[in-house]
């Protein structure tokens, strides 16, 4: 079975709870509107159409945009003007997202935060429970950027696609899916989004493992990693790997 | 006197026609909207600003976007409909562009095409003359493409902006300055500036003589260039460089 | 069965050869010591250790500096006085080349070029059969330069590692194994290696499905490689590919 | 009068003290070997040669190398053993070289430390007094670091040399001229050198002026600077740049 983002969450078909191997994380990194997101739901998809993948078994996204601090009163008035810096590594609660990476590592169960993007809180502490899984795939612009979070992947993918490129991607969806004007997605990506990217995520990119060019549209490497997926869904490699 | 951009001339004050010295080029070069005619516009209006400079000189801004040749009803239609590179070596006329820079260089009075962006053809034969100049900024994104070209510039500025810096900027100008909507602004972006940019006018950086990265915000390096205008207006350093 | 470089090919088994499957042809490229070599040669080693190969499947690495086109006398004493070009692509072979990849792509026998490094000349024509490959890899710098060759590749690696790394490796190996002198490296590496890679192998990276940073001791990329392999030499993954 | 690098000062002609400007202190980085010092020994090679230049005044170059820490016996133990990081921020005694660069600022005399590369220890206290100077170059690979450092600078060269051309110069002259060999220049290189040019010395590109392609083999961008210290000796220029 496969799970989705975050707390839009699958149902979960139960798995053989036999013999469970420890889950096979990988970590998702890249600069905003690199194609994460579209690279690990392509995945899914890929991993959908194969008759090959047991029923039992559990691939889930986790985004890391789900571990951002709740905000106060004075940090929701600077986001509200555009002047909160959501793409520095202090946005995000480092302590709750190791802990939870080293949940899924243990194979424990594991609980999301519910982060609200309107009142930029958390709804209530946590969504949805996530029961062991197989695979986990967790995306987001700083995912490597913590050495103590890094360290937690099994293999470390950053795709990668051009500045100009992610800024084209990243106008038309705030425009468009989000009904913020041209001005202020430029200005905060000027002001914030661009600065913390060079400083805290493009250094991060020599942790990588394998580089994915051009992100979602990268069939045959996306193609690679499912397939890998699909082998350790099917047992086998975990012991390899780890022997 | 100074003079502004392709055909929108400014009076020229007679100059001492004695002991003319050859004029000095300045090829600039830069992707799209990395800050090439702010660049120019911001070293014409420093030297405006300095009583150092005779009354009598000369400097010229000459863009390469005059250059463009005239379209055929085909073309036209292309370009109307977002399919015609305009990024491209080809679609610049090199051999006028050549010739042009050859007559300035021996001090002959040239004449700049009146390229009309509206109709895509040149209005007239020629808009202006520009008579005897004693520096000369010739800008566009391929200035330093042809080795012939390049090689007839004193000296070559590679005006050094990021590529979402660039696209941040374009983006505005098109929308407001020509009233075009987002999404064509973007296609032809990824279809056509893009590609040529990164095929044609990065492989020709590495003729640069001085980078300026930032554009026209960067006073350090336009002082730098404007003083030494300054110093070639004022006579002296021309001898040196060709001795 | 896995076959090594060149014409230092490993015995063969006797594959089955019903229900042949079209081989799956890796193109491997990137910068001079790079390390595509070693990814090469750690592909084949731990795909030896794993029992999950089938005895009669075969594995093979053909390079491009097989390719070398035979030079004459004049060439020859270029070659001497290290002012002959090896890093170009027209010191290759190319309609060679992709006859060769075709006949592989098509399941016939090949024959393998037998270049002398020490004379620039073919030993003899060939220097090995190849008989039906399951999987080959085909490395090289250049190997992605013509349209109509990497077309033929099921997948392409870019082995990615730093330039100043690169030299630092070469000029390591050029010493000590082929009794070179260090100006005599650095003036070729300068000369020839250096621009032909700026010029040629560089801007093929841009048709790379994976890039892999650091080469040979990136063991997760190479595991992921090998994995792939491994499923393909097993079967099941050529058809869901074609399909 | 020109000063040369550090301690190995040229004789001072006296200077006219009388309407003295603040010297005008030019900040020159680039990574090692990137031409740096050959840069600012050809803008005095090339000031010496210009008769425009006033007898009196001053250029002095000085190194960041004259600032390293005076090493502990441990510490020369690491030194001797290859194993102490030379490259980085810490190495340098950034509080004199910020108290060093004010009294320049400020027209003082400083003393220049008497840095010792065979003892790793000073010499004597300092080696050699400078007078008030017109022009001060202050080269370093980090240079830029340190804010409060920078912000010291009237203007910041980068010297960009590419990391492999780098290198190759680096192994010849430091083969060469201190007799090391081969593999432990290469051990240093990659240990501490690239590593702390890519985390201290390439993030502090940012904050250049002018960035100068190819090093000293760049005339053109070398005369753009020599003219422009001309200027400055001959008076002129610091008032605009305060004004």
């Amino acid at each position: 079975t496969i799970m989705s983002v975050g707390c839009k969450c699958a149902a979960i078909m139960p798995g053989s709870e036999t013999n469970r191997e420890r889950p096979f994380i990988i970590g998702v990194s890249g600069g905003t509107s690199s194609g994460k997101t579209s690279v690990c739901q392509k995945i899914i998809e890929l991993l959908g159409e194969s008759s090959a993948v047991n029923g039992a078994r559990k691939v889930a996204i986790i985004s890391q945009d789900n571990f951002y601090k709740s905000l106060n009163a004075e940090e929701i008035r600077l986001a509200n003007n555009c002047q909160y810096n959501f793409d520095h590594p202090d946005a995000f609660d480092t302590k709750l997202m190791k802990a939870t990476i080293l949940d899924i590592a243990n194979g424990r169960t594991i609980k999301i935060p519910d982060y609200d993007f309107k009142t930029h809180t958390r709804r209530k502490e946590f969504c949805e429970e996530l029961h062991k899984c197989d695979v986990v795939l967790f995306e987001g612009i700083l995912v490597f950027y913590h050495k103590e979070i890094r360290e937690l992947f099994n293999m470390k993918l950053f795709v990668d696609s051009d500045a100009d490129t992610r800024l084209s991607r990243r106008v038309l969806r705030d425009i468009t899916d989000r009904g913020r004007t041209l001005e202020s997605v430029l200005q905060q990506y000027t002001t914030f989004v661009k600065p913390a990217f060079e400083e805290f995520c493009l250094p991060s990119k020599k942790y990588a493992d394998v580089i994915i060019p051009r992100g979602a549209e990268n069939l045959v490497a996306i193609n690679l990693i499912v397939q890998h997926i699909r082998d350790i869904l099917n047992g086998g490699i975990i012991k390899r790997a780890n022997g």
